[in-house]
């Protein structure tokens, strides 16, 4: 369990996670420019973040978003997809790029006017995040992409992870090491808490050989287990994205190993971008096991985690657990199915709260639990995150074999604040 | 659209709201008790609330939470459902007697007393609402069901409905009307929004004659369309109910209107609710039309009104489009529906803000919507609602010919502050 003291080192430990796996070169460039659709005399500031191949690959994956309306950066990337090789992905902070006059054309024309500088026989991903609804900076962006090429360098990932950030607290990194080679990766999100800021964003880069078949079957199971598990607000993004790239420098030994170097990098990035949020004051882990299915031990984990009671009572450092036996059993009649709730055994932390058909909660257990979830707040996420604690809440069903682990955020006065005051 | 400038002006109109249908009685009684679950010389207040029929009926109906752990009232009511003939309904704030020790015993203990004072060959329902957790004072309670027995009177309903209140801001009282008699009905509660004291309690009484099995028929439809389509923070509570009596004083000329009548005061109660809660700054109406189905329109609005990025935006008075359509299309894509985002119409009270696949938005019209959603705030609700305004959201969905409206409430710093600062 880490603990950050000041943001230096914060970044130090990020800086010695970030060396970028072999065959890969990053560049950043920011850029001034005044959107269209606002009358104003302040200029925004736009970052590109560019990430290549030296040689275009046809190992890549993508998971996009759910969400029926998509941006158009997602719609184009699903069709990219298809493509034989790729030869990296270009990515641009402030604006979206969803449904707004032209955005599609927008995007491809930009991306195809880098492919044209860089010389590439193979298409470069596109990929926005910001404001919904406004338009790219097509001419702006465009006149960027030569200062950004001459940028390209292959020392690490840190920039990068810097440069999406919108309202992110703290840049998000994570790595493995695996048969000579890495597996490295950057976020960007703090789930839906960002005012129209939605979107995260998942990159990752390694350089161990892997078929792409296998890459395409193994990456949507791990995202399903990692990013798909956790929930700030139960809001899904118009823009979601999570892409990962293979330059296939070095062999690999045992596709297990692989997938458990993977699945560990991004179980780790999930859990960042859930303590990044700058409303959030408490990462809530929740655990229900002993169910029946995995979908079931899911469902109700992801019921607590987005139940606004139990949410804010996290917040207020109050083991109340009558309102997670409220939002379990309003998840259970939805869904018409009846759990004995003789069997449900509740933890917080070490201490159980909840056997045998009634709670087990007295005044001195009340301050114990109250005092831990104190310890696990974030008095300080100024930049970076003070420690990597969280409130652990076990449920265990008495019915199955089955378990899931989730992972989401209290909700804060932060929360309100930042989604409230936006614009107005 | 009524406004109320104080509190005495809106007693006043409920006062009048508030005559008893004939053959019913109503009584109050409130008393101090010390609860064993907290070490503690500060006693806390409990109101009983009786509501009794001159004669015991066999036309009574009632709806309970569909919460998998519901409390003993619930349980117990459920039972009494298929009882020949009811007498009437005990009513307790404070506590609201689930998953304690012999909590089923000591609500059955005390209608049983009150059953054998009042000299009845029927029972009574029990109904709860408060803590969770912490068990009855069933001493106390019984013996203050001679004093309370003593007030009966059959003046009006009013009284019970301040003494049902937990949190509530103000009491909740609609009437209607209709052949020589009329419907009267109270409701107590403010969705989940207050801390561990769930709950939505609603008594309807009435002296028109209808059949039990018609009762029994359109009462739970009735509650479909009104009750079951308000949400203020998506948490059902455990003890959640609606109970109605009549005294079948009055003949009943037209069961179409007699449903009317039911419909008008459930549907204007359940705006109360929403309108009561201490964190409510705004009451949003989404109305979606053009649906495939009701289902599908009603799901649509509770993805709306249950979606944070929504209600902080209209409690910041933003009108946040690319937040409405990221709820909408999150909700659509987890359900796996395809719905043309071209053909979809999107208004803010009289303004258009989506169509045709783009936002129709610019500064001017902003700042027009912010406007209108200033006005539609409750800047006072101490104790009353200021205005019955909403927050009108009119969703076209372009594909068929179903609609449904749902009701909510947006999401405060007051909300937060309610359900963090409860207990710690």
């Amino acid at each position: 369990m880490k603990e950050f003291t000041t943001k230096d080192k914060y970044n130090r430990v990020l800086k010695e996670r970030a060396a970028l796996p072999e065959g890969f070169q990053t560049a950043v460039q920011s850029f001034d420019f005044y959107p269209e659709e606002r009358a104003t005399d302040e200029p925004m500031r736009m970052n590109l973040t560019l990430i290549e191949l030296d040689e275009p690959t046809d190992v890549f994956a993508g998971v996009f978003t759910r969400n029926a309306f998509p941006g158009y950066p997602v719609i184009i990337g699903r069709d990219l997809l298809g493509e034989d090789k790729i030869s990296g992905i270009l990515i641009n902070n402030r604006i979206s790029n969803v449904r707004c006059h032209g955005g599609k054309e927008t995007a491809l024309n930009i991306t195809g006017e880098l492919q044209e500088l860089r010389k590439k026989d193979h298409p470069y991903l596109p990929s926005s995040t910001g404001i919904i609804g406004w338009k790219l900076p097509e001419k702006e962006m465009i006149g960027n992409l030569a200062p950004l090429s001459d940028k390209l360098k292959r020392t690490d990932f840190f920039e990068a992870a810097e440069s999406i950030m919108t309202t992110d607290a703290f840049p998000k990194v994570r790595s493995a090491d695996l048969d000579g080679g890495r597996i490295c990766a950057i976020a960007k999100g703090a789930g839906m808490i960002e005012p129209d800021m939605a979107t995260m964003l998942v990159f990752i880069l390694t350089d161990i050989k892997i078929d792409r078949g296998e890459l395409r079957k193994l990456f949507p199971e791990i995202i399903n287990s990692t990013f798909n598990r956790i929930s700030i607000d139960s809001d899904q993004s118009t823009s979601d994205t999570a892409i990962i790239f293979s330059s296939g420098r070095k062999e690999c030994s045992s596709i297990d190993d692989f997938k458990k170097a993977l699945y560990s990098v991004c179980s780790s990035l999930a859990e960042d971008i859930v303590r990044n949020g700058e409303g959030t004051s408490h990462l809530i882990r929740v655990t229900v096991s002993e169910a029946e299915s995995v979908e079931e031990a899911t469902g109700l984990g992801k019921a607590l985690i987005n139940s606004p009671l139990t949410k804010t009572a996290i917040f207020g450092n109050d083991p109340n657990v009558g309102r997670f036996i409220q939002a379990m059993g309003d998840h259970l009649g939805e869904k018409g199915v009846y759990i004995n709730p003789d069997n449900i055994q509740i933890s917080i932390g070490d201490q159980i709260v909840y056997e045998g058909g009634f709670f087990s909660l007295d005044e001195e257990k009340e301050k114990k639990l109250s005092n831990y979830m104190k310890d696990c707040s974030f008095v300080n996420s100024e930049g970076f995150p003070p420690h990597e604690r969280s409130v652990d809440l076990n449920i265990k069903l008495g019915r199955g074999i089955c378990s899931s682990q989730v992972l989401g955020s209290d909700l804060t006065y932060e929360y309100v604040r930042e989604n409230a005051d936006y614009r107005t």
